[in-house]
């Protein structure tokens, strides 16, 4: 597998002037084969501007290949209806993954679209209900919790929980390389209980699955590290993911504006929670590797991005990790 | 109105060593007449550690004043069973503002029972659906958002999330002093339909309702400043108010570990998220005053709500703020 790797040229808020731009730093100095995907007249024209050659991108040896989408869809539109779509960029490009032309998908687009098109395009690994998104948020010990569901699924059962948790902790294995991971379900008490029906209902199928629970966590336990995977609904996810965000970067602008620090030196603890330098979320659950960048990615953020997609892509993550979470499974009670 | 502010003696983690060293403080310090409520005998020993006398603190001349309550409610115990019981601290403290003795009550026990201990002995007020918890949180601009329901409602509707954000937005006006409040429904995009159901329903509900409606907000814009009230449910605001408290002093302390500075000069930006600092949360909606202590209250932070409740009440923030808003939810068509 050469890890190709297919960018939705389109996505994102700055569309081709920044997925072009990251997909060629990938290519120059990374090595990542790279597909662009999108309006070709438009794409040569940034590729022609960047001094970059569109060759034979795609499943051969290498380079940047260009395959022509005709539309693009718009960061507002819903998820199923941009599924339901042939001729966008989105689709097109996870139809290029399923095809086995790419072996990984890279978009900025709205997460819903994006979800939405994965599914239908890619498809559900066996036995997966829903998929999630999973991003390791690093800790003040020094690893990192894999915060799951990060926003690919909004309204989840209790039981699709169970099995966010049960892929952060197989994505916690296979990417962080952690033994026995350790599973913490978010919610707004440490004793059994507590929390709105969905937590409560995934608190009692947790500890029936086969991963090791620490039970609840909190809100101020998601950067502690006392669990390698927080498992959560993707809406609570989504905003805790970016509230965390938010608040690092209103602390170190707290303290820059207090004179303590000078921004220039703040930055290096700014960028470990930064969302243009960490590239994007890994979505688990599906039969291919999939990962979504942030809305407003720069170039820095799609080359980061493709260069993750790469390495799932290569060491077939997404393979190991739902057969370590099918296998299990398929011995539980069906819900 | 003496402010007389009833103080549950045996709530949180620390129990009477903190709650009445803290309600000493509030009275000597701040002047604040407190009436403490809980096992008479110990109380008195510690009150007899701290120098202090008990004599009239109830509903007279200011003051600490001892009430004998022979039991108190276990952290984890759940909120309906609290509320069933009649000789707890939790449930004889809400009865004395109930009966007019003292003007305001404080707990640091565990938010599912003082919500339901308030609702029955207090009561909701006229047409409020549901109580909710207030918090101010300092934003970057200078001044404050306030998140609500930071977790007195784990699962409203779409209604009770509408009447939340009437509820912020008078206590903006009222308690910060906010003109025209600004309010923001949380969500996981800006754009009008993205969110899980509950969220949806709540951004088509809110631009009907008698407030300034922004639209979405995402977890970034919590701390941004953008918006004077931060709408949500409580599973979503605690999980919330939470992880600000937890980033916060996870960057602070990664800036310390860096060498970029010391804990030392850090620690004033620290405290503005601090929960042992800022003392509390208002239970807004009830026909009374109370405040939501954090559970791992010490004495600063029982002080702090001490003070907090005492000024609530003298200002008469609860009947302010609930009559504006059932006045317009009277001329609203039923949900």
């Amino acid at each position: 597998m050469t890890g190709t790797v297919v960018v939705d040229a389109m996505g994102g808020d700055h569309g081709p002037a920044e997925t072009v731009a990251g997909a060629v730093r990938a290519w120059r100095e990374h090595g990542v084969p790279v597909l662009l995907v999108g309006r070709e007249p438009l794409l040569r024209l940034h590729l022609d501007r960047l001094g970059a050659t569109a060759g034979d991108g795609g499943g051969g040896g290498g380079g940047i290949g260009v395959v022509h989408a005709p539309d693009a869809v718009p960061m507002a539109e819903p998820g199923a209806r941009a599924a339901a779509g042939t001729t966008s960029s989105l689709v097109m490009g996870c139809d290029l993954v399923r095809q086995g032309v790419g072996d990984a998908f890279v978009s900025a687009g709205s997460t819903g679209a994006v979800v939405a098109c994965a599914v239908r395009a890619i498809g559900r690994a066996e036995g997966i209900l829903r998929p999630a998104l999973a991003v390791a948020l690093p800790s003040l010990a020094g690893g990192a919790g894999v915060l799951v569901d990060a926003g690919a699924t909004a309204d989840p059962t209790p039981e699709m929980i169970g099995q966010f948790a049960l892929l952060g902790a197989a994505y916690a294995r296979v990417v962080l390389g952690v033994a026995d991971p350790v599973a913490g379900l978010l919610s707004i008490g440490s004793e059994p209980g507590k929390g709105n029906r969905l937590a409560r209902r995934a608190a009692e199928i947790l500890p029936g699955l086969p991963v090791r629970f620490h039970g609840n966590i909190e809100g101020h336990d998601v950067l502690a590290g006392a669990v390698d995977v927080i498992a959560t609904d993707g809406f609570t996810g989504n905003v805790v993911l970016k509230n965390v965000e938010g608040t690092v970067r209103t602390a170190l602008a707290m303290v820059a504006a207090a004179g303590i620090a000078s921004p220039a030196r703040l930055a290096e603890v700014a960028a470990r929670y930064d969302p243009r330098t960490h590239g994007g979320a890994a979505l688990l659950g599906l039969k291919g590797t999939v990962v979504v960048a942030h809305g407003s990615a720069t170039a820095t953020t799609i080359a980061r991005a493709c260069v993750v997609a790469h390495d799932l892509a290569r060491a077939d993550v997404a393979t190991r990790i739902t057969s370590q979470v099918a296998a299990p499974l398929a011995t539980q009670p069906v819900p």
